[in-house]
């Protein structure tokens, strides 16, 4: 059996109109996503990735997607299943378009669809959820999956071997109880920078009303439009919630540092993107001035070797990684097991359109089966567009509920797919008058 | 008078068949450019830029380009010309797109040559040389052209004021030697991973011979290779020839640090990228370690965030700005400020297509209005492809000459443009066996 074809789709909602998703950073997003489906010989059996973006530009990401097809087209299904690694090396390594990075931005987000889409055609062919599968597998064999390039100085495979073999110990223990009581999240909805202030403070109780232990507000457009908002949330939730803020990488340095000490009165459990995602000093230095708020970020963090620096920097308290911005789940494990080896928490972040789909798996897996624990480690969860998914993210008392469905949870309904594909999807044509 | 149209063109050239630029991570470039034209109501005016790739994805860096029309198309010429910054400010601050990067890979280089468009129209519409333009220009108006977001904690507006005004002291007399000498070159030629240890030596003496008075050579791939290439290139060159080696980011931390090491009976100058350009820690790890053997790198530096770290950490003892990586003239006039500021010397990347001609005109800025000197300060020269452009870089005794001709030497010439357009250009209808 064969990967017969490499199908793009351009896939695009209209969230701008609501203003769900604002902050400091993006007024106006339009979530969505280039989408890939690797199908197979077998009808029944494809592999769905796809990269998230805000809109416009979803093109241009299509587009780089489209061209790693001859990559992947005409491979075998049982032995790209069998080390998915081998794709990944393969489309990270492709010398001439490795140029256009190296390893960032729009051709690496593209290779980490693919390579997506690969690990999920792995865990359906496999008929496991892919925490699952990546809980069961070999240690050396997980080792074997992750680019030690540019990492050996923090990270080498004997060591990534030794991790995961210390990870494994009572794993069965933590497989049940994930399974009882999934795993933490926290939530953004009553967060985002265009709600009005009693929307924010209803839908802060909410939250709590909801089991939620944490909740995340758009901090950075304007100080004493956060110190209100702050305010309100705070006494929305009480003493007891953690309440981190989000900057979106809003600051300089120096900005950064004193606008969260303006902030400190209502304890910012965390402060997210304060400044470039680049800016690994920067973050140290903010990091150093702010403390004890922790400092997060990871979801514009490029690749492997920048969240290796901001390890070791000790430059975050909290490392936030995507599961739709880098390589693809090759490099979430390499950035796992840098985690684990630092000590960091990891707290993905997710929204978006998917993103919460995939994550948990992440999550779930360093769980089970690396970290063997969920202190301090919460997954957001931002409740918008999971009704076009197969197997939606779902939270209870405040947790995701754990996924049991075959698979990487990348795959959204053909429905969905008809209808905001962009610009000619059911949605557009009537939001343009056309028939 | 208004921009009056974006054009873009996929210009590939074969230079995959005779192994020139081939290096240990690049072993068969096809040498190409996603090319834009600002047309304007004047059809003697019109501004040029470009994305220099290698080959496969040049279709869509083009495609990357072109999404950026509609913040182009439409406006007043003269206003544009008068502040392109306002154009960088508005192509880097789209939200959406800003999501793709931020500010990296594909969609910041697309920025970038959109960007180098508009300074290219505004030295045409000038009647002068961009470094012209750029040194005479008032100090206020250059540091206003700068985008100082993630900057401040190293490069403030006001020392960028300073630092210009300090530059312009006695500016006629080195403006005078400049264009009597022109501006130190080094050249690549001889060192192509491809080429035999015969060609190599043959190259090299003619090197000297040409007056350059560096070299460098592509090492990484193979250690003894490297050794007997840099033994035979030391013995064509002499002991007072400047050898600089690249790595061309092949190697981890530690390999860089023992490989520099082992090269070192062979006195080489700078070792250039010797891991990934996303490793400031690692840079500055080396750097401790090979001294006094340089540290060099830039080329793949995707924006000024990475070099202001760089600099701070002390990880590079020579920065390689690259004209069309970043986001355009206006973010390689902070990276030149930055260099400023901490001492660095500049020594541009050049080669690929185009490079040449562009990257003249920022170092020559830079040695008559900023830094003032050419010490320990080289660009990059390699004899490729120059015949495609209206004005085309040319060196003589070792020096890159003065550009005189109005622009930003961007300007493709139409035969070679409708010649190597691809797929459907001349060349590679011919290529294909094509009438």
């Amino acid at each position: 059996m064969r990967i017969t074809s490499l199908d793009t789709f351009d896939i695009r909602f209209p969230t701008s109109r609501e203003l769900d998703g604002s902050d400091a950073m993006n007024p106006d997003p339009d979530y969505s996503a280039a989408y890939v489906i690797l199908r197979t010989d077998d009808p029944r059996l494809s592999g769905h990735g796809f990269t998230f973006t805000i809109g416009r530009g979803n093109d241009v990401q299509v587009a780089a997607i489209g061209i790693l097809r001859d990559h992947v087209v005409g491979r075998d299904v049982a032995e790209v299943c069998a080390d998915p690694g081998s794709v990944s090396r393969d489309l990270v390594g492709d010398s001439q378009l490795r140029w256009l990075g190296p390893e960032k931005g729009v051709m690496h987000m593209a290779v980490g669809a693919v390579v997506n889409a690969v690990w999920d055609l792995a865990a359906k062919r496999a008929g496991v959820p892919l925490w699952k599968l990546l809980a069961d597998a070999d240690p050396e064999w997980v080792a074997d999956q992750i680019d030690y390039r540019y990492l050996t100085d923090a990270l080498t495979r004997s060591e990534a071997v030794a991790l995961l073999r210390r990870g494994r110990q009572d794993m069965e223990i933590r497989e049940a109880l994930l399974i009882e009581r999934g795993y933490p999240a926290y939530t953004t909805s009553p967060g985002w920078l265009g709600y009005s202030d009693e929307k924010l403070t209803r839908l802060a109780k909410k939250a709590v009303a909801d089991g939620f232990s944490q909740i995340k507000l758009k901090v950075g457009a304007d100080l004493a439009d956060d110190v209100r908002r702050c305010r309100a949330a705070r006494a929305a939730v009480g003493p007891a919630i953690r309440m981190a803020i989000d900057a979106n990488q809003r600051w300089n340095v120096g900005e950064a540092i004193e606008w969260v000490k303006a902030l400190a009165e209502f304890d910012p459990y965390w402060i997210e993107e304060p400044t470039s995602p680049d800016d690994v000093l920067g973050h140290a230095a903010i990091r150093a001035a702010v403390a004890p708020v922790k400092v997060a970020t990871g979801e514009h963090v490029q690749n492997r070797i920048v969240f290796k620096q901001l390890l070791q920097a000790e430059a975050i308290d909290v490392l936030q990684l995507d599961a739709a911005r880098v390589g693809g789940v090759n490099e979430n494990l390499a950035i796992l097991l840098l985690a684990a080896k630092f000590g960091v928490p990891v707290c993905p972040h997710a929204g978006g359109v998917g993103l919460c789909e995939l994550v948990r798996h992440l999550s779930m897996f360093d769980y089970v089966a690396l970290s063997g624990t969920t202190t301090d480690r919460v997954i957001e969860y931002v409740d918008h567009l999971h009704e076009h998914f197969a197997d939606p993210a779902r939270v209870r008392n405040g947790c995701y509920v754990t996924p049991t469905a075959p698979g990487f949870s990348a795959e959204m309904l053909p429905d969905s797919i008809a209808t905001y594909s962009y610009p000619d999807g059911v949605f557009w044509r009537a939001d343009r008058g056309e028939a």
